[in-house]
């Protein structure tokens, strides 16, 4: 049977299509989405709950003409499709593939690339401004989530845009649960605002307000209490300088574009406030949306996604994190908006009172994590590498220079695969390295972690700990406690005399699995898990240049002011040669682990091969 | 004649005075701080400011025992006074004397350090969460101005405490201009609280709120829009969960400290909002805040500062963008909340629509260039070293990985002297240089600056320009025309086969002096200056390792993840020996430039022993 969707390839050909089929196109739309997820996997619940909306957008809007800017980006499947990529849709989130994220390299309908949160607001008010300045003539539009506007970047955007008044348009995607649940004053003002008129509490609250004028009667008071929440809905952005209008409902096409077509005549910023419902369409995503957020392979009738049966980092630092905070009442966590990603969802169960989500806001977790520690607890920030760059003041200035106990549990450092190159945890060895008073640490594999976590809160400094995405765990037997590592010593696993290997993280066992293929062509490899990068383990460094003078580092970050930079600049006047594993000086594309892995040289063939080339010299 | 002062040594001392007296305390304190900072300079007008507030803040609350939180801390001149460090006040940003900002290590009485902008409500939220999970018994204080309000950090406190829900005081420090002028929303919402129920723009923008319910009669409308200006000031912070409390006078020593005492019985998140004026009591300061925001010496009679006479960095970078912006209409300039001190205040006269002041908003500054880049303009963001990495994120997701062409002037790089640790620009090349995409540069002097910028406007490209704080400058002549630099390409200026120094930045003429010491003793030295760290000049690098084995690296930035260390990983591997001179990995204390500079290896003399030691091996 012909679909509407087959003679949709990009906007103008939306909008030749009559008004009462865009619910059928919405629905042959998630159903594309659906199947390709099930076997890209992807961030199915938000693209979904944005459907009907995006086609209402390119319905009413220019695009590429007209800039429409998505925050965060992982919403943006259904944009996809209908901006010329629906026959490349099948490749998305694979090597080589479509982006998971827009990315104007990719696509002229992408106006600015995203990936990480709360950027939308301050790239509209950019292109506002150039084009106000420039004399050009087209509408900008940010769709921004609501867990995307408790960062503090989205209040910056708000404040700046509402200062200069430019025209120009944000669209509030309420799902009513951004990635795991409600945080924050916003998010409950939000909720507010859904329930305007009814709710108790809102209520309660303005009689507080309404009680400290003293001069007015009862009846005059409960007045104007109702009057507050009829009459002002959305005051908050109303005193930010924009015009709210909402809420409205997001999966009605048709009235959607009615409201948008008016909203396009008005020359003030404008904050349209919309609900959405995640996962909509697809009842197993919509009765699980935090599963379905970021989701791997599944089955499309049952939902049903692949088990992981190793033991992953993530798992390891969840239940060790329980397992020391039970001894230790200082301990409390702090997640950045994610619960689940982290592994802190389990320590919030069993321990509420000391487990702190503070929306998407990483400045003010480390901040606020830095009080704590100079009030006697010992925080734990789960940030993701690719978020905690977004945090790196904070930790400068008010965790290192003042020299607090704050433990920092890097998730998803090095590569991270189909999220691609705004999401790989590229960079932190470099941005951390040159900060004083910082231990940093990066364990060989799952059971280290658990280690290093109770080390790191034995030290009483401020120390970090980055490990990589745990697709699935290496195997590796769990120590029955976690204990105490010395701080700053490495770990000579193998002894040799041909070549020597110094690995920081996770790919010690691709080394010692190359040490054996050396064997074979009967090369004695040293491999040397330096655990450590601060303080280096200068120790061992010298001693395994009284056996050889050839090396290789090995690390899943950029080369640029990492591990084997740091190696080299100390070999540096000695007759040493060392040759460097690690990422090259780009942002690396999105594809599997596996496939990255090789093309960068981290398997123990490659590794194996380096060392072969290297002896052949 | 006896002052109540000379009694006063710490907050139990103050508790003692009668009240009627404080007055006259006030201005003692404020004869003192003028006295001082007319000799040491400092920030005097913020100083000023607040000295009846943090009176009225020692005599209700307990300090060490309750918890006050300077934001930025450059107010705290009356609070240090108070609180045991009176006879040492005279040292006030000398080397190894008190510092200009709160800090844990000097006294008992700061409970939190600080020095960047809009950490304080993140902090006290920090105390209060710890105090109640660890139920303890103490009060929490951020004191806040109206301008670090704009960051979206504190917006991320802000909301995490409304939901949270602690008992907390955030007293936000209006002095209704922060350090230059009021921008974005939310000051033109301060201001409107201040004149609430007279505002005409106010009302019109109620009447079109209103408006839009066309059930409502004209009367029932006007009544209204009164009702809500009247009834329900500082909606803003009642919609983020606190109670709101003023306007206030903050002048007024006996009022504050009655409504200090009341807010402490309410066990609700509480913000003050209190009106001050900024070089309060000492005319010359009131009269104009901006000059005595942040003041060298002065005459106390007259107000006078010494006129710089030279050219500095920063007013070749004003010139110079100005000259570049009139040739070519695409150059926008944006500030976060620094005109004077990036020199962007000549640009805004000139070109009031291409000049942009986010507030104190770094990470929107930059995301918003780069939107700009996208929709074809040329961006300068000017920003202080020590607060870009602030905006690291926004450089690497919203520039960097997009390629834009922005282009960062990043002033106040390397050492900055008085205001010490937390603002010292020591860490600028290791937190930009494992960035790909950028070309990052550094100029010799003030006439390389000009010559850089034009560069970095032609190059369509992420570009860094790197320069230090010009106290004076080195008189160098300037070309009558900025011209384009090839990139990264390095410039050797004097060739000597013993040794061979290379320079990034500012100590280029200290390196050429230094090989004229050495010449006096037959040494002939080679000096390059290298100009680009990225891309760095290889080529120059293997010219002269044919000359010779020893080196020299020079930067004013930390050593790890820094320039010296790029080289000395280059050369591994190699017969060179490398020596770098930049500065130590830990945090660099205040002192007068010429103090650090001196005692970090910075001067002709330091870097020609360092020379003749190698040489001496």
């Amino acid at each position: 049977m012909m679909k509407i969707l087959d003679n949709i390839n990009n906007p103008q050909d939306l909008k030749k299509v009559e008004k009462e089929c865009l619910p059928i196109l919405a629905k042959e739309i998630r159903e594309k989405i659906v199947a390709t997820i099930s076997k890209n996997g992807g961030h199915l619940a938000s693209s979904l709950g944005v459907v009907d909306l995006t086609i209402a957008l390119h319905y009413v809007f220019d695009s590429p003409k007209d800039k429409i800017i998505w925050d965060v980006g992982h919403q943006s499947y259904a944009h996809k499709i209908i901006t010329e990529r629906k026959n490349k849709f099948w490749t998305i989130r694979t090597h080589e593939g479509l982006s998971g994220f827009p990315k104007i390299s990719e696509s002229k309908y992408d106006a600015f690339g995203t990936g990480h949160s709360s950027t939308s607001i301050s790239a509209a008010l950019g292109f506002a401004v150039a084009r106000d300045i420039k004399k050009e003539n087209y509408a900008v539009v940010a769709v921004i989530g609501d867990g995307s506007m408790t960062g503090g970047l989205a209040f910056e955007g708000l404040q700046n845009t509402g200062h200069l008044k430019k025209d120009m348009l944000v669209i509030l995607n309420d799902n009513e649960m951004f990635i795991s649940q409600k945080v924050g004053a916003i998010a409950g003002y939000f909720a507010k605002l859904l329930t305007a008129g009814v709710a108790r509490k809102v209520e309660e609250k303005i009689i507080r307000v309404v009680n400290r004028f003293h001069g007015a009667g009862l009846p005059f008071r409960k007045f104007i209490k109702r009057a507050k929440v009829m009459l002002f809905p959305g005051m908050l952005f109303e005193e930010m300088g924009f015009t709210y209008v909402g809420p409205v409902q997001g999966h009605n096409i048709n009235n959607l574009i009615a409201i948008l077509k008016n909203l396009k005549n008005i020359k003030n910023p404008v904050l349209l406030h919309v609900i959405t419902k995640k996962g909509k369409g697809y009842t197993p995503a919509e009765e699980d949306p935090v599963r379905f957020h970021g989701v791997g392979k599944f089955d499309i009738e049952t939902g049903k996604t692949a088990q992981n049966k190793s033991v992953t980092y993530t798992k390891v630092f969840s239940d060790t994190i329980i397992r020391l905070a039970r001894a230790d009442q200082r301990i409390v966590t702090i997640t950045a908006a994610m619960p689940e990603g982290t592994g802190l969802d389990k320590f919030a169960q069993k321990f509420p009172d000391r487990y702190f989500d503070v929306g998407i806001a990483e400045g003010h977790a480390v901040t606020f994590a830095a009080a704590m520690a100079v009030a006697g607890m010992k925080p734990v920030c789960a940030i993701y590498s690719t978020f905690a760059q977004r945090a790196i003041d904070n930790v400068i200035h008010d965790v290192a220079l003042q020299n607090l106990p704050v433990v920092f549990a890097l998730d998803r450092s090095g590569l991270v695969g189909e999220d691609g190159g705004t999401h790989h945890g590229s960079f932190d060895l470099s941005y951390l390295n040159y900060i004083p008073n910082l231990v940093i640490m990066s364990p060989c594999d799952e059971n280290e972690l658990q280690h290093m976590l109770k080390t790191a809160f034995d030290l009483n400094k401020p120390c970090v700990i980055r490990y990589p995405r745990g697709v699935s765990g290496t195997g590796v037997v769990l120590d029955k406690l976690p204990h105490r590592l010395e701080i700053g010593k490495a770990v000579v696993l193998k002894t040799g005399n041909d070549i020597c290997l110094f690995v920081l993280g996770n790919h010690v066992n691709a080394c010692l699995k190359a040490a054996e293929l050396l064997a074979e062509k009967n090369i004695n490899a040293s491999v040397v898990n330096m655990r450590f990068l601060k303080p280096l383990d200068v120790g061992v460094i010298n001693e395994m240049l009284a056996k050889t003078k050839k090396f290789i580092t090995v690390e899943e970050n950029t080369l640029i002011g990492g591990f084997g930079e740091r190696i080299k600049s100390l070999l540096c006047g000695s007759e040493a040669v060392v040759e460097c594993i690690g990422l090259p000086d780009k942002f690396i594309e999105h594809g599997s682990l596996d496939v990255l892995r090789k093309k960068y040289g981290f398997t123990q063939e490659n590794i194996a091969e380096k060392a072969l080339q290297m002896l052949r010299v």
